[in-house]
């Protein structure tokens, strides 16, 4: 991975993380219920971000090198793990 | 893209068109709210299952001709299609 | 339900009814995938927005006669209801 | 809120910021693609949970309040904000 896709997927990552923990102190002081579950739709949205800059990652580097490869294994396994995260995330 | 797969594809399709007109039909006979939601949600998921099998056969086909064809701009179009499409269904 | 409410949504599910036939029609005459995906996607969407109007319907009408009633049970059978779709529906 | 649920939801948060930190130790640390997004998918559905426990409470109390309540401003204040965060998130 370039150094510039994962030093801005740690910052995404830590920033998520505080952000989690701002929802709990939020929980801990009683604060409304549809703000709560509003910031945790929003963190939700954070990470679905992340997890578009990993997928455009692995689809330039991996992906392509298993497809360009020689082995029609390698190729069929890096297809298969692509439609079973396409499957799961469209169902979160 | 194969006939048997085609086939599937065809055969599924027609039966959400009448999945959706039983829906239609449960709207005018006035049932409950939650049963037809329920309806509704089994039809998106119904449609879930083509779009697997559409992003199955697009990928063993067009994205791997274009990654191991010699054009890298055609192989940066075939993967930002994918990322547009994985990002709009995972927001469904 | 209100004659306009039902009316707006037996419009919108037979426009989805010819919406889906249209993707059949793409799939039999061997349109782009991803063409075919993001109209399924569309179709998705349509379907979010009738879900929408039967919930909104269904928390005027039923939720709200049942939580003003005198019955607990009848209270807690509703409430259950909402969360249960409302949690299938967020995992499409 | 009663005490017992919001140590739940506190402790599931604590937990969640901790995977979080979790797929940010694996992406320092390289980790193959696909197993990033699917912790991440893992996350997600871990904040769904939360989400549908703030979402009972909510009912449960803050909604059966105003629907109970005389108040029709009120009412129609509440269900205009379950509707508006059905939409949202099964829109993630």
């Amino acid at each position: 991975m370039e150094e510039g896709t994962k030093n801005e997927l740690l910052s995404r990552l830590k920033s998520i993380a505080g952000h989690v923990r701002g929802v709990e102190r939020m929980v801990g002081e009683d604060a409304y219920c549809i703000d709560v579950i509003k910031q945790i739709i929003a963190v939700q949205r954070a990470l679905d971000k992340v997890n578009a800059l990993m997928l455009q990652n692995h689809l330039e580097t991996c992906v392509t090198t298993a497809i360009r490869g020689e082995e029609a294994r390698e190729r069929e396994r890096v297809i298969g793990e692509l439609l079973e995260v396409f499957e799961t995330a469209s169902k979160l």
